[in-house]
């Protein structure tokens, strides 16, 4: 179990399986985000239509909406969403240090305030692992602290050693559940098992690599989470929050060479389809967005020559597909004439064949990269995805 | 084609087979409102997985967005809806009669304001009829004046007069249109062929019996309607405008005995389930309302022991399906709490749900009401689902 076994590899790109406790992942993989626990305007059986094979739920809102003890009453997480599939959870991290609100740090946890009530709440290394563990999805990820994408070097060290000193609570706190282990939790309650899977399923916990935008910090950093264990997954934290895209790139591409080969990278909140493209060739293997459901209910839609505006007059009495070359419920059923109507009309169904083609898009363009570097032609292929995507017109 | 078969009846409930070009329909039937071309928050593909075998799509909506050139152009209503199922258009005139603005009527037909752009339109019962040739439908409705539940007899009896004049305006475009007769088309542009079928594939046109609460005025309206011709069925209009819910039973009460047993029967704009089965229990076929999707919207949905507002607290926590007894999507897969939850957390799913789950409410009900009429224990088995759906806990 958290097997990673890679399939076949092309400069750094790689293609690999990844075994979880509720199936098997093919990388790379594109993570739909569930943030409350669904798919925003996508049910299931759409993810399951479209190829995913593994879907982020947000502990944060999932933490102050329902809250877990109802998400453990109706039978955890997987039983909730009604998802059979692997789920990962984010730590809450990300959330507590981006959205707006009252907001106090230190070395114990953080306070915060809710986005729902305006009630203050408070998480912790521990808090942050016993939630993940009652919503019970396969992969946990360990809380960290998220500093901006312009963060200078004093404050990028300084969120960096807080996440290292949380992780080893995290791995601690997440030993003690896995071991079977209650005593001491940090709220004071019995601590559900988890029981959409009872207590037998096991859940592996990734630590996050912080640094801000400063290389060294993250090489520095990435050591001493190797000097902590032997981890299942690695996953890359605090890109893709504000920084310029060659920042992001370039800390990539230096930490490339230092991770270890064998354990799945995981690059958090990425991406857009030339993100996914430009990550894979510097070796990363799994990530998540918000960009394809999000841009699909404002009528953007991906497709191999670029981004689509659904709304524009010129698809007025445009028969053809959004994509012509997309397998989905979308492109299969409707012209862009129709989609734009919906649009234009604000029908909720645009909402959703939109967000449906663009998870399409993204999983679809995942496996395109897995076949070219199985066929050792990913440069290549690459290079003429890029040319077409970015071509005007 | 267009042939009405009665397999069995049970007092004056009947239960039978509708065959249209786009496929044949088992009566009792509800059809599902695409007011847009959408039923909105639903796909075919989920209105075909409960089971919907007729949609009813609005003229007037379509005529004033997108416009029925820009349908023709997108290969008539079916395809533009991606609905390879029978369809019927309403004609138009429910909508120019009850929605706000402006409004002017004479002989000729109605000038009306429309409510995307406040722009003026003028409908004539031609041009209602050639809209509806150019969608495409498999039924079309005659073009109506619908008055206030509560009109009096002088205002009722004076819109019966217009709407039994402007149908014979209506039936004449229709023959021509359907003999491939376009000269004199009221818009002065050739009329275009039906693209989604070809010039081949047949539409009926259904007349509108008004009259108020009047029920001497409908039974006159009736007569005049036979003396006509033969249609292939029959809609009561003007009814659920308003006027108390016995009145509208009293109507169809004393119409029954005087309706052409071998004609389907259509009840426009009915209904919630009490409705229904009081409906069929006075020898009526057809249905249509926004109601379950409507309501579904808003976090109301059916039971057999009557509705259920999803938002309550006492649902936070429910393992429990939505209805026990259903076997859709929404009941098959999530719980009450989740359902709640995707309320409460503003999420789309819960408005497709909702909607899913309501439309196969009603369908599973036609469907039951069928099954008592042929097992001929209509009475009884309505009482007993009166007596579950009305009791309250």
């Amino acid at each position: 179990m958290f097997d990673f076994t890679i399939h076949a590899s092309c400069g750094a790109a790689r293609t690999g399986t990844l075994r979880l406790p509720h199936g098997a992942v093919e990388t790379p993989v594109f993570m739909p985000v569930g943030t409350q626990g669904t798919v925003r305007a996508l049910s299931p059986g759409d993810l399951k239509a479209v190829g995913s094979q593994l879907v982020l739920a947000n502990t944060y809102h999932l933490h102050v909406r329902p809250g877990e003890r109802v998400v453990d009453r109706l039978g955890g997480l997987h039983r909730f969403m009604g998802w059979d599939r692997p789920l990962l959870t984010d730590s809450g991290g990300f959330q507590v240090f981006s959205l707006a609100g009252f907001r106090r740090v230190d070395d114990d946890g953080v306070e915060f305030q809710s986005h729902v009530d305006g009630g203050r709440r408070h998480l912790t290394p521990e808090r942050a692992t016993e939630i993940q563990w009652t919503l019970g999805a396969d992969i946990a990820m360990a809380f960290d602290h998220v500093v901006p994408g312009g963060a200078d070097e004093t404050t990028a060290r300084d969120a960096l050693e807080r996440t290292l000193r949380w992780l080893e609570r995290c791995a601690k706190r997440h030993r003690e559940l896995s071991d079977g282990r209650t005593v001491g939790q940090s709220d004071g309650q019995r601590l559900p098992v988890r029981p959409s899977d009872g207590p037998t399923v096991p859940q592996t916990l990734w630590p996050i690599l912080q640094g801000g935008t400063h290389l060294g910090l993250r090489e520095e950093g990435l050591r001493r989470i190797l000097d902590l264990g032997a981890w299942t997954g690695l996953a890359i934290g605090g890109l893709s929050v504000g920084e310029p895209k060659p920042v992001m790139y370039e800390m990539l591409e230096g930490l490339e060479p230092r991770l270890p080969p064998s354990w799945p990278r995981y690059l958090m909140g990425v991406g857009f389809p030339e993100d996914l493209v430009t990550a894979v060739e510097r070796g990363l293997d799994l990530f998540d967005c918000v960009a394809p459901t999000r841009n699909g209910r404002n009528g953007s839609a991906f497709t191999p020559d670029g981004p689509v505006n659904i709304r524009n007059a010129e698809h007025r009495d445009d028969a053809r597909p959004l994509d012509a070359t997309c397998d989905c419920e979308t492109c299969a059923t409707f012209s862009r004439g129709y989609l734009r109507h919906l649009f234009v009309a604000e029908e909720l169904l645009g909402l959703r064949l939109l967000s449906l083609h663009n998870v399409r898009f993204l999983i679809r363009l995942t496996r395109e990269m897995g076949a070219a570097i199985r066929a050792g032609t990913f440069p290549r292929w690459a290079a003429e995805w890029r040319r077409r995507y970015t071509r005007s017109d």
